[in-house]
Parts: C-alpha cells; structure tokens; sequence
C-alpha cells in the first residue's frame, strides 16, 4: 500500500538532485517525454530548456500543459507526479545556475556559462495544479 | 557531448532494473507520465498495466502510441527513449513474473500472484518504431 507524502517530504524527496520525466504533447497530438533536470522552490518547478532546437520547448507552444514525474529508483518506491502549465522566462544566470549546480557544482557553473549565450535557452516556472504523490514506505 | 549507444550498450543499460517513465495523451490531449516497471528483451519492451483502473491503461483506449524514457540519475548521464503503439495482450503469469522479478525476486512473485486476480490486469508488449538514446561518456 502506499501513502500520500507530506508537504515536508515533498520537499525533501524534490530537493535531493533526481532528474524528472518531463511529457508534453508533440504538435501531432502524440507523447514525448525526455529526462530533464528541474529545481523545486517555494512550491514550484523551474526547469530550462530552448524552444527552437530541442522538441520539449518546440512542443510547448502548440500544446503549453506538461505533465512530470520524479520517482525513485531506490526502495521504497517514492514518486511526485505534477500537472500544470509553465511561464516561458528570458532566460537568467543566478536561474540557470540554481538549477544546474543542483546536479554537480563546477559541470553546472560551465554548463550555465554556455547555455548563457543560446539565443532560444529559456527557463520554465511551474505552479503544479495537481500533485500525486506515492509513497511505498510510509506504511507496510 | 553525447553518442548514441551501440545495440550491445542499449541492451545493457535497458538490462538493469530501472523505472521508466511512461508516457500517455490522456482523452482531453494532454500529456500524462507515470513511473513503471518495464522488461526489454528481443528488441521488444514489455509493461504491465490495468485497462480500467489505472489512467495508463485507459489512456491507451483513446490515444494508443506513447512515449517511454529510461534515464540513469548516475553519472555519466545515459538515456533510452522510445515511442510505439503497444499491443495490448492477455495477462499471463510467466511474463508478469518476468517483468516484476527483475525489480525483487520475492516482492515480484508476490505481487504477480495477485495480479493475476485483477480482471483488467493486461500486458503490453512494444516494439519501437523509433528509439533515440544519449551517452554522455563515451566522448568527452
């Protein structure tokens, strides 16, 4: 059986540095789906992708409503799955940086210098207006 | 940067007893992701899923191609996705134990066992008609 987390261990499990399943809608009406890194602050998402040469940004704006899930690999099983639609942002260093040192301090600072000068590198913010989560552990 | 990995590399790495993140449009076109156990075996994914009461299954009814991403949250970063349109079979007990055993050899031979008591339990057994994959160590 499991149980829904509480907001403390939603912050917690988001916070460790997981790549999320990020689904959106191709202009076709199929699925796509692409691992991608993510940052959870005060209730929301923010991720960052481009929105000419990678298919997540190109999908949003035939279809702007994404679906995303952060499940753990490790028992006991634990996932977030999240619904909403982001902002597209101008794309902001302090942002970028906040999001890729998350995942390795001195790959994130290159990875964000560089990004820095991609004309179409934006940022996504997202408020989820649904949240499901699992937790395999909580009970048993 | 990133290769693509060999036929031997993406055995092996779809080998290992990861999630994926399973990808649906659901019957309003929106995009939905839920984690779940797979089985790759003979260039074929296998999932296990219910027709009536998970939305996976029932998103399947009106929107029957989907999306599926296997990523390692470990470094180097290395990433299978593939997109199809799963044959929807019959349940069948060796093949639930195949897929679940590969995630616990005990757990899966208990939840396989009560699967089989699940009216709508079904397989769905996928061939991709495309399948992309990143390996970001094998150049650098």
């Amino acid at each position: 059986m499991s149980d829904a987390m509480t907001p403390e261990a939603i912050d917690a499990f988001l916070h460790e540095p997981r790549l999320c399943a990020f689904a959106t809608v191709d202009v076709e009406g199929n699925a796509r789906v692409r691992p991608l890194w993510y940052l959870w602050q005060n209730g929301e998402f923010w991720f960052t992708t481009r929105t000419a040469v990678r298919h997540t940004g190109r999908d949003l704006r035939t279809h702007p409503r994404v679906a995303v899930s952060v499940a753990s690999e490790d028992r006991p099983y634990r996932a977030v799955v999240a619904h909403g639609t982001p902002a597209v942002l101008d794309k902001d260093l302090d942002m970028l940086l906040a999001i890729s040192t998350r995942y390795g301090e001195e790959s994130g600072r290159r990875w964000s210098q560089a990004s820095m000068t991609e004309a179409d590198r934006v940022l996504l913010r997202m408020r989820p207006d649904s949240l499901v989560t699992w937790d395999y552990g909580s009970s048993a």
